[in-house]
């Protein structure tokens, strides 16, 4: 049954890709929510509630906990069908740089982390996979990343972590090769799904972690939080997803 | 004369670019320089050797100073045609994530900033430029970033100048919308060329700064040492790319 839906919800995140990719350069509004480097625009706005009408056509009686808040509001079970949706993840790469952001959606089966999506919006990749059955990028298959160590390694962290010298996080990008920062959760956790960072390390809400968190488990990469906990789907986390090295490397440091 | 030199640089640097994408998938050699994250691949020596081999050709008589030190050592005048050239700028990106690195030249003459070329290789993308003919990337011209603010704006800044609090740096990273860090000179540059950063900062070797500076001064950017004065091309400087605005504002913060 999750392979009619998977099929649907890829057809479903490449045709909002196009939509996203033909408005950004059209006019449309900004607002700030929290805070002035807290953006939303009307871009996330119509992608997140076409995602959500579409998803219960596709996946009727599911729910849907999406970050604009047009879905379910108030979810505090996980049974059933859950998706968690991310319908620009990097607004404020949206909307200075033209690039560097993504979308995600995520379905949980009664709490189980079942189907992730990241798309890669600029360079037109789909990072998706589900559990037990491998990620793909596009329609290649994805092998798990080498564990490589921290040492080695190229680690993002993001800024207010190491501004604020969270949990001794400054220590831990100098103890790697080097610290990155591309200020979008989708193309951090695509970082780490690829071999290209070797841990990631956010504070990151329900619609931040949900799809890496499918895609990181099925490579076998470590997700969880910096306590070491398992993070929780419904609430925002100090998360690192890392390999399984690397997460041993940071722990030492961590404490 | 510059424009025959332009056209075969042009061609040089793409011809280059291809070498390069494929040798990144072939093996090669890695090697430690200074320290663990500061490396050098046989595709760095490689492309040195041929760039400064195809400039000998293309500006007979020109004198060459090149990161892997391949051209003439210990260049102490700028009198006549000095090329500056960094190979692969990003060395550690290239050899672990196969992806956001960058080659650059550069032309002085008698000082002068005359020819500038950054060559975003994955993405296939040279900004390219001279003095008072204007930047372009590929056949596009390339408008001037608009001047936005501190604020607004998304900042690079290298790693150590945050880790080490140089110069009251991190709190110019809070006063930004955002922090990124790339890892690649080039890239960087190139965000703030785009307009897709209001300032770029950090620790610059000429080879990391001359091309950059080209194409920046020529697109009406402020390129200035964090203590005001004009770098030196033959040294390395603590460099400012920015937006002149974003520059005045990092001027109150850093002092």
């Amino acid at each position: 049954m999750t392979e009619k839906i998977d099929a649907a919800v890829i057809k479903l995140i490449q045709d909002v890709n196009e939509m996203t990719l033909k408005r950004m350069n059209e006019p449309y509004h900004v607002a700030e929510k929290t805070n002035y480097n807290d953006l939303v625009t009307t871009v996330d706005k119509e992608n997140e509630r076409f995602i959500d009408q579409q998803l219960e056509i596709i996946d009727p009686g599911c729910r849907i906990l999406s970050e604009e808040g047009f879905g379910t509001h108030n979810l505090t079970s996980l049974s059933g069908h859950v998706w968690i949706v991310d319908p620009i993840d990097g607004t404020l790469n949206f909307v200075r740089q033209h690039d560097n952001f993504g979308i995600m959606l995520a379905l949980y089966v009664d709490g189980q982390p079942t189907l992730g999506y990241i798309m890669d919006c600029v360079n037109r990749r789909l990072y998706h996979g589900s559990r037990g059955q491998g990620v793909y990028v596009n329609e290649k298959r994805s092998e798990p990343p080498v564990s490589l160590d921290l040492h080695h390694g190229l680690v993002a962290i993001s800024s207010p972590l190491i501004l604020s010298n969270v949990h001794n996080l400054p220590a831990v990008a100098q103890a790697a090769s080097g610290l990155r920062m591309y200020g979008s959760a989708a193309k951090e956790m695509i970082g780490v799904l690829s071999g290209e960072l070797v841990a990631y390390i956010s504070h990151l809400r329900p619609w931040d972690l949900a799809a890496g968190r499918v895609l990181a488990e099925e490579l076998g990469l470590v997700v969880k939080s910096i306590d070491g906990t398992t993070p929780d789907v419904l609430s925002s986390n100090l998360v690192l997803v890392a390999t399984t090295q690397a997460s041993e490397d940071i722990a030492k440091i961590t404490g």
